[in-house]
């Protein structure tokens, strides 16, 4: 049978072998959600920056460029970090994406043999996926700036839930996780109100941007890295 | 009001400013377990170290030496890391310990204005020190080779709990330890069967210092860092 694993924050990356692994990596609020979303809406390849100077300079080759740090659109880049902004104007574009966590954390997992693009928007595609796939599986919490979060967590918990009548577990992450799903899932809204990110969120009044990215499979795409580039 | 934080791995500690708090590890199988049984059965003091040889040459120095490495004792020490070892010929001895986790949680937490032991053992003990106490806190779980566990989020979560009248949270990690805690507090011993630890221990046959270190508050003895030894 194959494993599934959970790696809670980027900073204990190191601890996993990868090489032979299907990664997942997951940033719920909102990095991973905006990606997924602008898959669902032809985008055509995504390329993600750990800095922001590199990624704004890709607009002199053509490509949209997002930016976030620290829950906020930085000043001149023409998209911030909110799912709502990748359903429009996004058929057929080349994306360069920065972000405080998310694609820092996909920059740590180069070198998997697979990196996948997970968040609850596309839960059921990225289970079948992996299901379907040979490989074992390590998914990767963005977290908040090394920090564990409850957001990406519960979606950990969500994965090991929905494939593991296929993929087993022997990883303690994993099991914190998934009864942590457990208890949550049938308000993720309100269970979440406790979370730190959340709160901070919340401060730059972005509740429906919330409410949409704790959304089960409203996309079937599963956006993967190749050659540095998500393609879909 | 204080706050407490949860560390669930040592290789996170880079991400807490500790100079200013009290900082608790905790290492329930079995590091930790034995040094509250130590404390409560009359140890003068316990001296952590985080290699091996350094800890084996204390013996010279009138030390009683204690070895553990991957859940067995070390040949040629005095004693292993089973708590029930703890209980005989040691009123009034000096201990040089060195553990897989326990003893290297310890090393990484210097720094901080006040280290404290902590375990089930201990738990109300432990509490009542911090809510005594001035400091913000920050607990920090030894893991397994800087994998985040079971038992010692557990052990996290159970304190979070206890204390959160007096001292607030704000971080994910503890609100997961917590949940965590309140799904298995009814029956931990069968909780953590799922555990990757209790697995390897058990391959030990050791199923009864499992039992004995997931007791709650059988002693009342708070150990101190002091100049990098432990002391009561």
């Amino acid at each position: 049978m194959k494993t599934i694993e959970v790696c809670l924050s980027p900073d204990l990356m190191h601890l996993y072998e990868v090489q032979d692994k299907t990664v997942v990596v997951v940033d719920i609020l909102r990095a991973t959600s905006c990606m997924v979303t602008a898959f669902a809406h032809g985008v055509d390849c995504i390329m993600p920056f750990a800095d922001l100077e590199s990624c704004r300079g890709m607009n002199k080759q053509g490509y949209t460029t997002s930016g976030e740090r620290n829950g906020e659109k930085v000043e001149g880049f023409d998209k911030g970090n909110s799912p709502f902004e990748y359903m429009e104007e996004i058929r057929g574009k080349k994306v360069a994406f920065t972000t405080t966590n998310g694609t820092q954390a996909i920059g740590k997992s180069i070198g998997a043999m697979d990196v996948v693009i997970g968040a609850f928007l596309n839960l059921t595609a990225v289970s079948k996926y992996l299901v379907d796939g040979t490989n074992n599986v390590l998914v990767v919490c963005a977290g908040w700036k090394g920090k564990v979060n409850l957001e990406d967590t519960l979606f950990a918990g969500a994965l090991v839930a929905k494939v593991q009548e296929h993929i087993g577990t022997d990883c303690d992450a994993a099991i914190t996780a998934r009864h942590l799903y457990d208890i949550a899932k049938g308000d993720m809204a309100g269970f979440l109100k406790q979370a730190s990110h959340i709160k901070r969120l919340n401060r730059l009044g972005i509740h429906e941007d919330i409410v949409f990215c704790l959304t089960e499979d409203k996309y079937d795409v599963v956006p993967r890295l190749r050659d540095g580039i998500l393609c879909c």
